[in-house]
C-alpha cells in the first residue's frame, strides 16, 4: 500500500470541503427551516436498521441500493439506508402512532451501493418532508407547494415540474392480464420509455384494449396538450384512470396559481425511481441537469406493512446536488485577525467579538502569516490601553 | 416475520423524535457557528471510505469499531467512518493541502459496531473541531478552550476537565524495556487503572526505574497535588517528562483564568479511548453522567500516514449526548392554526405569517380537529375582508 493509494476515495464519494460545505450547511438550515414553519415536525431517523424494517414495502430498486451489514450484537442482517422516507413512514406507524395528521421533516446523509447515474454521488444528502394521515389532494397540493418553496428558498428560477400518477399504469396493466414475462417486459420497456419495445410488445393488442392505450400513452408527455390527448387515448376506460387524469389538470392548475414562474408538464407512465409509490407523483427539473432535482409523491402502502395503515404523501431533495447548482449567493464574510500575544484586555475584546463576528487568532507559527489569505479583512490592534478593530490596509 | 418485529430497532440504534429532534439540531448549529467564529471551516467528509484510508493510524480500538463494506463498484473493503477525527487529519493533510494553519470543524452521524458503553447509542452526532499545522501549547489551549465554550453554549454548568499527556506513558513504557508479553499486560491494566494488577506486574521493579515510576504513577490523580506528587515521582527522570508534566501545569492554569467555573484534574496514565494521540488530551465529565461528555488531544502522527507530518490537535462531543443531558432550554414556540378554505387573501396571509412562524394548514380530515393538541396557540380568522391571527381561546 504506497502513501498516495491511502488518499484515493472510492468513486461517488467525496470530501466536501469549504466553501462548499457551508453552503450546504446553509442551505440545509434554511430548507429545514421552511418546513417547519409550514408545520413539519423535525425527526431524526437512524443510519441503520434491520434490513426488515428499512426495506419492507419499498421494492426491489430500493434493496439492490441498501448496503447490507451484519450486527455484531445479534448476528442479523442491518442495512445502510439509502432512502429516508420509508424510515419516516415506520416511524409515523409505529413509534410515534399519533391519530390525525402527522407532518415530519427530515435531512441527513443517505448511503446508495451505486451511484444513480454517471455523475451522481453514492452520499447524497436526502431532506424531505412527509405528510401522513390524510388521502385528500389538499395533502398532495400542500407537499408539491413547500417542495417547490424550498426550490424558491434553494434560488432556483426556471424549475419544470412533472406531474405523473402511478394508478394509471397499475390500473391499465392489471386490466390487460398479461402474463408475467410480458408484464415485466412492458415495465422494463416503459421505464426506459422505449418506444420501439412497446410497440413490438403491445402493437397486438386490440384498439381500446388496456394494452392499446399502454402504448399511446407511452408516446404522450407534455404541457396542457398532452391531457387532452391522454384524455382521447383514455376516453371509456375505468372511472378511476379519468379520476387520476382529472386530479392531474386540478392539482397543476392549483400550483400554477401560486407558483406562476413554474412550467407543468405531464407525464403518464413515469415510473423511474418511484419505488413505493401508489397514486399523485412528481418531479423537479432544472435546465442543464438532466436529473430530477426534486421528487416525491403519494405511498399510501408502506404503513400498513408495520401493521398501520396511512395514507401518505411526501417529497425530497438532495441538498448537495441543489447546491452544486450554484444559485445560491455565497457567504463572503471576512474574519477579523487577533494577534497571539497575551493580554486579558485582547482575550476580552475577542471574546466580545465573537458574540457576532469571526475572529481568528494568531498562533505562534503565524509570525510571517498574511491575514488576508486567511479570510480576514480586519484586525484586532491596540490603541493606547484600548484593543480596536482597524481594516487590514 | 410478524409485523411487530418489522419496527425493532437494533440495540443502541433509536429513532429521535420531536421535540428531542428540534433540541439537537439547534445545538448543533449552535456549536458550529461557535466553532467557525472561532475560524473554524466547515468540511463534510464521506459516511464512507475505503479501510486503508479511515484505518491508517488510528489504532486496533477503532479498526473493532468500524463497520465494514464491500464497494460494488472495486470489490475493495469501504469502512463506515466510526470517527471523523482521523477524516479531518486526511482532509486536511491531502485534500486541502494548505501551508500554515488550518482549522476544521464538522457535525454529522458516526457508526460503532458496539455500543461504547451500556447505554451508548451506536449512531452517535459526533461534532467537532481539528487544529492543524502548529505545535504550539497555544493551539492545546485554543481547542480546550472552544471545547468548553462548546459545552457553556450547551447550558452545561459544573464542567470537569481531566488533562492526561499520552507521552508520560508511551516515555516510560519505552525505557523500561519489557517483553512485548508483559508490555501488553501492563498497557491493559493501566486502562482498567488495575493497581492489584500494576503491583503484580511492576512490583518487583528498583526503585527509581521506570516500571516503578509507572506504578506510582497510575495511583496518582486529582487536582494540584497529584501534580506535585507526579513531580516527585518522575523528579530526575527524563526531561521530556518533566516538561509533559509542566506542560499540563501550565496548561491548567491558563484554563482556569478563562474558565474559573470549570473543575481540573490530572491523570497521569489515562489511555482509554485515545486511539491515535500522542501528546495533551484530555476529557471533560459532568456529574452524574459516568462517561466523558467531550474529549480530544493532541495527535501529530496521523497525517504522516497519508504523506504529511502535520502536528495536530482537536476535540469532539457527542451532540446526542450532550442534549439528553436536558441542561437547554426548550424552545416552546407555538404554531397559527389556519383553515382549510380556499380564499386567494388567506395564501397571502398564510405566506406573510410564514416569513417568521409557524402556520399548520387544517386538511379536508381536519373538521375535528383540536388546534391546541397540534400545537397552536393562535389561528387565522376572517375579520370582515381580513384575515387576522386570534388567540384560540
Amino acid at each position: 500500500m504506497t502513501v498516495s493509494d491511502r488518499w484515493l476515495l472510492p468513486d461517488g464519494v467525496e470530501d466536501i470541503l469549504p466553501p462548499l460545505a457551508g453552503q450546504i450547511e446553509s442551505l440545509r438550515r434554511d430548507v429545514m427551516d421552511t418546513c417547519q414553519r409550514w408545520g413539519y415536525q423535525l425527526v431524526i431517523p437512524p443510519l441503520i436498521e434491520y434490513v426488515e424494517s428499512l426495506l419492507t414495502g419499498t421494492g426491489h430498486d430500493l434493496e439492490l441500493q441498501t448496503f447490507k451489514l451484519t450486527d455484531q450484537l445479534t448476528g442479523r442482517m442491518m442495512g445502510v439506508r439509502a432512502d429516508m422516507t420509508p424510515q419516516a413512514a415506520r416511524i409515523d406507524a409505529h413509534t410515534l402512532g399519533q391519530e390525525g395528521i402527522t407532518r415530519l421533516c427530515y435531512a441527513g446523509h443517505v448511503l446508495h451501493t451505486r451511484p444513480k447515474h454517471m455523475l451522481a454521488s453514492r452520499t447524497p444528502i436526502q431532506a424531505g418532508c412527509e405528510l401522513f394521515g390524510s388521502a385528500s389532494e389538499s395533502a398532495d397540493l400542500e407537499v408539491i407547494s413547500l417542495m417547490l418553496e424550498a426550490l424558491r428558498v434553494a434560488g432556483l428560477s426556471r424549475v419544470h415540474l412533472d406531474l405523473a400518477h402511478v394508478a394509471i399504469y397499475e390500473s391499465l396493466i392489471g386490466e390487460a392480464e398479461f402474463d408475467r414475462t410480458t408484464s415485466a417486459a412492458v415495465f422494463d420497456a416503459m421505464g426506459r420509455k422505449s418506444v420501439p419495445e412497446l410497440d413490438r410488445l403491445l402493437g397486438d393488442c386490440p384498439e381500446g384494449s388496456a394494452g392499446a392505450r399502454l402504448r399511446e400513452l407511452a408516446r404522450v408527455s407534455g404541457g396542457a396538450e398532452a391531457l387532452t390527448e391522454a384524455h382521447r387515448i383514455l376516453s371509456g376506460a375505468s372511472d378511476n384512470l379519468n379520476a387520476a387524469l382529472e386530479q392531474l389538470g386540478r392539482v397543476a392548475e392549483m400550483l400554477q396559481r401560486d407558483f406562476p414562474e413554474v412550467s407543468f408538464g405531464f407525464d403518464f407512465c413515469e415510473l423511474r425511481g418511484y419505488n413505493y409509490h401508489t397514486g399523485l407523483v412528481f418531479a423537479a427539473y432544472v435546465p442543464g441537469h438532466g436529473d430530477s432535482i426534486g421528487k416525491g409523491g403519494r405511498y399510501d402502502a408502506i404503513g400498513s406493512d408495520f401493521g398501520r395503515a396511512r395514507p401518505a404523501t411526501g417529497f425530497s431533495l438532495d441538498i448537495r446536488a441543489l447546491v452544486s447548482l450554484g444559485t445560491r449567493p455565497i457567504n463572503h464574510r471576512k474574519a477579523v485577525w487577533a494577534p497571539a500575544e497575551e493580554d486579558s484586555e485582547l482575550e476580552q475584546a475577542i471574546s466580545e467579538l465573537r458574540k457576532t463576528d469571526t475572529v481568528i487568532r494568531a498562533l505562534p507559527e503565524d509570525t510571517k502569516a498574511d491575514p488576508s489569505t486567511r479570510g480576514c479583512d480586519r484586525k484586532l490592534v491596540k490603541q493606547g490601553d484600548r484593543w480596536v478593530v482597524q481594516g487590514l490596509g
